[in-house]
């Protein structure tokens, strides 16, 4: 692959006299670091490889699944270039190759086991569920913390509604807004691809489309994730409710969070920005953002908006539940854990519309 | 069974050969209610119109419109039988032909100098929102006040959301589960049909598709009419907190409603199959309701799950902004205040998948 | 309109104490059909069940299905009235309580061994595909030879995309206006909800949202049935192209049809008009259809647009699939086969917006 | 605007002390085109947009619009970078800043008078239709006519149907297998996106979701520029039909066409894949394609099945209409005017799901 991967490189680089120019002057890392992703049929595998399949730093050299081992790539992923050819392994991960980094997108349970197993000089992104706040893991907020990825080897991306409500909330909880036992309600709705495949018929296309719902009343599963984050950051998660909801659309969400303080919209706004003042992904928006803003890309729009005299802290955050809520800050962790600029690969505008 | 065949046998029909031997002895009404609707184009009056032209009792006779005046029904909606021959006539309140019922479906403001003109021999249901608690007006919360329809003679059909919120909300304002002063958090979502015709380029297809996104946050547009509704029920709005959000999707409406009390999931419940007993509309849910469950009938699901520990009373309301939100209600209105029973004419199970 | 207007009053109701009055006199059937669907749980047999619950004549007394069995109706269907509390019982067509008629919706294959078993004195409406022009099988094309029903016991329903394409194809080839010899090419768009249920991930939400692709090219296996229509109405189908595909909506079939001749536009619409002169579901349209002018209804839109110098004469049709591509058709021939106004139970005007 | 530009090339590039060095010595070209929007606003500019943003050659420097002059880039984009902070300015074309090449896509008519003002010293490509076949301008068909584009000033894109459709025929044509004074029939479906802004209410989304309609039936709009391609591939289409069809959805166009000849599928696809042997954008498929398959990216998927006994030989052509169908064309067009590797900027993988 590697003479048609530089044929692609042409595109994204200088033309191809002075790349052979460079490569003799070792000025263009041309021996990239080797990424896997297992899970790769799976919607936050397949954003995975749709964002390393340009990434200019990550050669995407072993891709492993389960219901599509034996395949090419291209036979799930027509769009792909020389990229395709790659075959989909078994996920074997006591026998993986040697890998810089892999990318995990494998169904609740299955990633604790596996990645047990996995190198230790294998860097790992977990994009599920399993390792979140586990021992030995850090916690992928990359906008929050991002000191804390660049020394890590094992990291717990955030879940999709976690990300979208914490990045919404840390800025008021870091600058002490939020009252301390009074409620934190996170209404938030989700597009389908947030569900995973193989959700068999309750979310065939008849059952989902043109229909709302409200799942998992007081069921706390997103929850302790959403706590134990607040807790770092000195807030209260005492009285946190969390309320998912299923949107007849492909991506997207939208985080709804009604807090409780007497900050005004400015306070609000102004400890966002400087809570975020360089963090490139996060935009502080003037206006109630839609998840469209956000569609295709790893950006997080979020917005303020206050009732003081009836201690009411709104706050909105739309992002891309398969970019920032999964591959998109995946890869954003990738970049801070390899010293590599964190926006790398990362740069695409929004799809609109 | 068989006393509840019975009910619904109310709404069949009798051989052809008997219908004109009833007819010959007058046992069928042949002199129907005359019924008119103003703003047949719009959603809200295009469902006034579907529910009318299988109703037993009312006979559509007049329709008007602006943007369609000299159209045959049959122009803008091609399904009609024998009614699609009616001509759309220009909207002329003070001259209209001799009417029973007119059902008013006007966009915000229109309806307030035009109605006005209206002979008060013509019952009148204005599914727009120029007179909810307008003096000599009575708030059509059918479900809720059913005898004040019984006497009213101008009725102000309420709003969409309204009508999803105080639905799941009056039960527990009734029992006086809500703690006065505390908060009542409605976070709703409609359907695009939910905006009204004429949305220019902003609800336009590619605009609206594949996006979620909040509106009108702490801008009270819907809160008067709520909280007015709210206080009626003895409950205290000061804490009132409405949001809503635009779902692409053409009907429904979910209601998530975060209230503060110690009552049980099974108090709620119970308080509102009490409320609700009598009333053919209101399903009380053992499970978070669907919108599509209602989707093109005047059906209301509400669902109740509770965490007394912490003082939150939530409920979700699921309807069709069309059905329960406007038409339907506007029909069942109609219905009481002509004294029929208050199905006829919404029977119709709703539309799946 | 008196007259016209007469008609339709043939489905309304006298008022309840006059139902009282009749009932005593037994001038209302109270004996009812009875009637029962198997497969209720999937998309045919739910249209069926929402046709069925408000019929005057049909008393839905059984319904059975193997996903759903053991469940309430209510449980799968949340907005019926009374009748949710039938029980679904397994599929046991050889101890089938008595039925006037049954309706059949189960996966391809599985009618042909089970329907069998039915007794004689059941008439059954098969919905699936398996007895389409099997002997002892009418094939229920009901707008085109209604009276084959009238005699008919045993009735295999057309699929939807032969019930869309024949009914414009109808007149032409009545008329004698189709080439012989010469391409007669149907170019199909469907819904989802013509997929059947259970269809796994390859109709999951995220799969078929936002995309639309072709299938079953020059695979013939919707074609026989519509080749053998297609001769019962002396044409020569020797040159037929069918190409279905698959739409991202929930219900709705538009079949394109390109046909060969030397028609005017003028002597198509006039032929169809002619055909179909006393039919009272088809519209033939003077502007190309939406087919969402027949959601939720038993219509049949058809336009046509000729141009006689090419030998091209098109044709568009539009058509519910669970309608008059399925449920509707289904129940428009059980009417006929009783006797009863074809029109019973289906009159309700489509779904809008 | 410089210094934020560079900050974003370091996330294509190699390191930014590496850039300081190779600038230095004139290895990268710091001196960008430049390039500008007219109609930024619309959806085909608005797609122009996006891939500008991240072109490694092209330096977005001017953007024009009538509905959004005053506004900055980020109001109407809200997920720009620094490119954002661009104002779009009124449309002036006499008196437009230097430009090396300026994009139009303007509402039909307006392109004609404004873009013969535009200094002849930029080069222009027009993504609408005023100028496809006219005098002075180069029909931008790239992966058919690339050598065409190497040496044009002044390129009409071709429209989106045609774009589809003439990919798939053109290979057919080219060798000869379509018989003359036979049918050549397409039957397209494009998503509503293909429409352009402004459609008013007839393209609101309660009006398009859940439709699908055929329109502009034997019109002929869209066919003199497919007529006229296909002349200029010595092809006849003297008995060329086109009809396209709205589907809902935002983004795609699926052309299934019926041609007539003798040739096999494999003699088909073998003519296509030699056609397009080093065409870097169009994929032959052995599947039929999935729009989705293109979305997002400048790709085309065609796929041939035929039946030589009844001399039907078919082909179905997926694109995406803003990118191969609009703005992604576009681009590689004006990559080929300037000398650039086609794929420059459009390297991106299809977005899924």
């Amino acid at each position: 692959m590697r003479n048609a991967r530089r044929a692609e490189l042409q595109s994204i680089s200088p033309p191809a006299d002075l790349v052979n120019q460079l490569s003799s002057h070792t000025f263009l890392p041309m021996n990239k670091l080797r990424a896997g992703i297992v899970g790769v049929s799976g919607y936050g595998g397949g954003e995975a490889l749709r964002l390393l399949a340009n990434h200019p730093y990550f050669d995407l050299v072993h891709v492993a699944g389960e219901s599509s081992a034996g395949q090419k790539l291209r036979e799930r992923f027509p769009g792909l270039g020389a990229l395709g050819e790659l075959s989909i392994e078994k996920w074997a991960p006591g026998s993986l190759p040697e890998l810089d980094v892999l990318f995990a997108s494998l169904p609740t349970g299955e990633s604790k086991t596996g990645l047990a197993q996995v190198s230790t000089s294998t860097k790992i992104v977990d994009i599920g569920g399993d390792h979140r706040y586990a021992p030995g893991w850090t916690y992928g907020l990359a906008d929050v913390w991002p000191d804390r990825l660049r020394a890590a080897t094992r990291v717990a991306n955030p879940g999709c509604y976690p990300a979208a409500s914490l990045l919404a909330l840390a800025p008021l909880l870091h600058a002490g807004l939020c009252e301390p036992g009074a409620p934190i309600i996170i209404d938030a709705k989700s597009g389908v691809s947030g569900a995973g495949r193989g959700g068999g018929s309750t979310f065939g296309y008849a059952e989902v489309n043109e229909d709302v719902s409200a799942y998992g009343l007081l069921k706390h599963s997103h929850m302790p994730e959403i706590a134990a984050t607040i807790a770092q950051l000195s807030g209260d998660a005492s009285r946190l409710v969390f309320t998912p909801h299923l949107i007849p659309m492909t991506r997207g969400i939208l985080a709804t969070i009604y807090a409780t303080g007497s900050a005004t919209t400015e306070a609000c706004t102004t400890a966002a920005r400087q809570f975020y003042a360089d963090r490139p992904f996060i935009r502080i928006s003037d206006k109630p953002p839609h998840t469209k803003w956000a569609a295709g890309s790893n950006l997080a729009f979020i917005h303020y908006a206050c009732d003081p005299a009836r201690k009411l802290m709104m706050a909105v955050a739309a992002i891309d539940n398969l970019g920032k809520g999964a591959a998109g800050q995946a890869v954003q962790n990738a970049n801070l854990m390899f010293g590599l600029d964190e926006t790398t690969g990362l740069t695409g505008t929004p799809i609109w519309p």
